[in-house]
């Protein structure tokens, strides 16, 4: 019987097309993939909890593998983490009961949005962050955040041309947080996402900020269903998947 | 007349060979001379307040150029900053007398060494910090840096194949900082430094944080004069250049 594996990972995806292996260049998958392949020898494939886009970063995706072998978990965590390149870093590696699966048993997840909020951007840590130069009013941003609460259809924030069947997601938490001086963080948490949600929402959170919508006009626009009502996606190098929840 | 323009810089190491104009790679006075000499129209020389080395950063860089302008520094300002990479910003641009040089009226300068301290290495941000794996003592690094303070010979700290005459410099203030939950930063000012002298000096107060040496063997060594005594030279990468005083 092959043993399976979740791994907690944590990366940079400044440098990557994002998760999901693809042709046209370097994803996570990939480089996760190879190094599991160059240590035990043979095929694997790593199911993860879900994409990330190009230049998302994680602080906690979670993947899992089956593969014979009987290298211990910290055998296989301290192994690819001496093959895998800096930007990624394996955080645990458990074994798991055959039937665990980490895209269909993930029960939330929380995302978390980064904004420097200052005159002037910065050169230190400007991957991590969105720089907005006017000032953002972080409270109409906390009132306009307390309607995704809930069960919705965000359909209004899904990515264009990725429509799924199901866009209802109910979500459990959303926070602005000041972090002094100049930075402001989104930390939001939910059963699932829709592609570019986070940063769809996000992008229209700035505009309350900017005091260019309402918080009541937020509240319309996610009732509408309508991509064409929100504002423009926000720049994958402020988002974080932080981590994923199961029973 | 030409006019002095003193610039206050920003910038990110990683992709550059340090300060100071070379053949052999990209360097941070490179990219502003380029970027003056295409808004000014003129050829332009910047003094830095002094060197800083391949993949070591700056919040604080200061430095200044004569140039025939009509331009106001809010201008300069706002030129420099579009037309520059995003991993060099100017914090600000001010028109200071015609005796101005940033180097030879700096009174004292302030470094900052930061440590991930921690038994996993970080993806996100590695980039700006020195990632040691086993448990510092944080009080006996503190202890040991003590004997730093005031005028000393720092010539044991000074990099290899780079002799100054004058290797004394007086030291006003080294402070080991805790960022919870397991970073730590270590701030020094004086009233100048020598090659690689933070680095080193860094290296050798992490074998006493390590406990391999002692607080009064860091003294020896520091007394010594003897660069065979000291540690290995802390990674480039940790290393900000804080900030530069003048009257």
């Amino acid at each position: 019987m092959p043993k399976n594996f979740m791994l907690t990972i944590e990366y940079d995806g400044t440098c990557y097309h994002g998760w999901q292996r693809q042709p046209n260049g370097p994803t996570i998958q990939e480089a996760l993939e190879k190094a599991l392949e160059t240590m035990m020898r043979q095929k694997i494939t790593l199911i993860g909890s879900g994409r990330t886009d190009a230049g998302v970063h994680a602080l906690g995706q979670t993947a899992n593998f089956a593969c014979h072998t009987n290298m211990a978990p910290g055998q296989i965590h301290r192994g690819l983490n001496s093959l895998l390149p800096d930007d990624i870093v394996i955080r645990s590696c458990l074994e798991v009961t055959d039937q665990f699966h980490s895209r269909y048993d993930a029960i939330k997840k929380t995302y978390r949005y980064c904004i420097l909020n200052d005159p002037l951007p910065s050169a230190v840590g400007r991957q991590y962050a969105w720089w907005i130069r006017s000032p953002l009013d972080m409270i109409a941003m906390q009132q306009a955040a307390q309607h995704l609460l809930g069960a919705h259809d965000f359909r209004a924030f899904e990515g264009a041309g990725s429509p799924r069947s199901h866009t209802i997601r109910r979500v459990l938490d959303a926070q602005w947080k000041h972090q002094p001086p100049n930075r402001m963080a989104f930390e939001v948490t939910a059963d699932g996402f829709l592609r570019y949600m986070v940063r769809n929402i996000v992008g229209t959170l700035v505009m309350v900020g900017l005091h260019k919508i309402t918080s009541e006009q937020f509240r319309v626009i996610l009732e509408s269903r309508d991509r064409a009502r929100a504002a423009a996606t926000a720049p994958a190098r402020g988002l974080f998947l932080v981590g994923v929840s199961y029973e």
